[in-house]
């Protein structure tokens, strides 16, 4: 196959119409109308091969990670996705490994209406770096934005879906632990293919009082909303672990060559994971039924994990409510 | 010293106060305010190590480097910077790195009154992307973007500042060429630190009819202008060599280990340097004293090198007005 040139390369896979842009790819910028009373987020989420992905990790599953995990920002920001841009650096530029990353990235992109207006290409190792803008309603001067400041003293804790499958996904693949297929398949999918809780994020708008994407670990994502609200936490760990550890109805199933799997170790999955991709958020317990009522409309459960408390710092409480000490370190990129 | 984590990382270098954004650097997302009456330019640029720059490049001047390439994008599209985002790949976290490599790019940043509002950093080959956001005003529901579709047959077609300086201290560096140190100097500040032309490009708005800015190469990028206008172009090869290589009088002073410089070659460098970041734009004959003023009101020169025709094509002509077979291969990321 004849290698692409880089403007080839975009026309082919990633230039498509724009009907929400004043000016989409292919100029020197983007132009969009931001529609009056209306705010934007933005975030950008960088991915590096061998970091944050096998190297020959599926290109359609990964052209839907490079977007889901920005998507999981706008989300925690409660914002309606509108808009992105690509950067990505490539080895080589092989349609075999092109055309399926650009499916991935579109069909997601498309499933929310989250148009591709402008992108960069070039030759160098893997890393793919996306850029998301999405829209925030400013009513009265104020901004409907969900932030991680927000948070008071006696709100509930929540966290949607489930946590520490792409752990467990990770574990498998890295040879620590064996599972049955079809345990890995469910697991990789949610480590390869998160779904974004965009739907979350837009119906807890006016109800959550702050958010965050859970993204390298439940405790060190809470850690930001404590320290940027000024607040502490009780976080009750049996909570965690049974409703939000789908895969712990399988631990007999799992087996590791040399130890046998502590619930520590589990727990630390669950509290600690990373690529979780699901939301973190906090209400008034006034709010109980609106809490519900946004879970319904937007299709995913959420679990109540615990109280802000006045007293700052994290307090876990064991199934007995005992204190139980946090070892549970979060990633850091650099650490 | 002792390597830093991720989030004293942002923290040290990166935060600061963002007067102008709702929500800046430490949220899930950043969260800005367009202004009534405007539109939003966006353009992103990924810069690799090893093949945008040298691995040993001054860490101040690639921060400079880094975001002066985006704002150059903005300048072509007569957009007055407002924000920016920044992701960024690192070996290692090295304070001796970042600090100059955050002075470079914060104070350029403060030059234009680009805020840094978001980011990403992570472990991975050296790799800088960057978005920015700029301003552009909407009068009567049309765009004061400067497009690259605009050229019209007749219009006269300039460049800013000069070319070929940064593929001159390329070939030096590259040990192609060498030349006295006070030359090396001067060119290699224009590969490695280049001035984006904000005020040109702002100043152009309404007289300008078409906008590129230059990065791969005058030709190359004029054959962007004339596709997408859809018109043909002459381009008086004499006027550019003579009148935008600024280093030309160096020639006597240049040498080379084999074989002599020819025209041919500084010809070469000037159409088709690539990393020159001036703007191309065309504008009517009607507007000459329009496009002096605003080249005065910018502080930057500007040439006039040829005209626009309905001709589809693109036509160099020598210094006797005879036709120059266009020899000059533009910069391609992955030819």
């Amino acid at each position: 196959m004849q290698p692409l040139g880089e403007f080839d390369l975009i026309a082919r896979f990633f230039k498509r119409p724009t009907p929400h842009a004043v000016v989409g790819v292919g100029d020197d910028c983007a132009v969009l109308q931001p529609r009056p009373g209306t705010q934007w987020a933005i975030s950008t989420d960088m991915l590096v091969a061998g970091r944050h992905f096998f190297p020959d990790t599926d290109p359609g599953q990964l052209g839907h990670k490079a977007l889901a995990v920005n998507l999981s920002d706008l989300a925690a920001c409660g914002a309606q996705p509108v808009a992105f841009t690509l950067a990505l650096a490539l080895p080589e530029a092989r349609e075999a490994w092109l055309a399926p990353f650009a499916q991935g990235l579109l069909a997601l992109a498309d499933l929310h209406g989250c148009e591709l207006v402008g992108g960069d290409t070039t030759q160098g190792p893997l890393n793919i770096c996306i850029t998301v803008f999405g829209e925030v309603p400013v009513i009265n001067g104020r901004t409907l934005a969900l932030l991680r400041s927000g948070a008071q003293a006696g709100d509930d804790l929540y966290v949607s879906g489930t946590l520490g499958d792409a752990r467990l996904a990770l574990e498998v693949l890295q040879g620590q632990l064996s599972v049955p297929p079809a345990v890995l398949k469910a697991a990789r999918t949610r480590l390869q293919a998160p779904t974004p809780r965009v739907a979350l994020g837009l119906a807890l708008r006016g109800v959550a009082t702050a958010a965050i994407d859970v993204s390298d670990g439940l405790l060190g994502d809470l850690g930001h909303v404590l320290q940027q609200s000024g607040v502490g936490a009780v976080v009750h760990t049996d909570v965690v672990l049974q409703r939000l550890a789908s895969w712990r109805a399988l631990v007999p199933w799992l087996s590791e060559p040399d130890t046998p799997l502590s619930k520590a170790r589990l727990l630390g999955w669950t509290l600690a994971g990373g690529d979780d991709y699901e939301l973190l958020f906090t209400a008034a317990p006034a709010q109980r039924a609106q809490v519900a009522q946004a879970a319904l409309r937007a299709q995913t459960p959420v679990t109540r994990i615990g109280q802000i408390e006045a007293e700052r710092g994290l307090r876990l409480l064991d199934e007995h409510g005992q204190p139980l000490p946090n070892t549970f370190a979060s990633f850091d990129h650099f650490a």
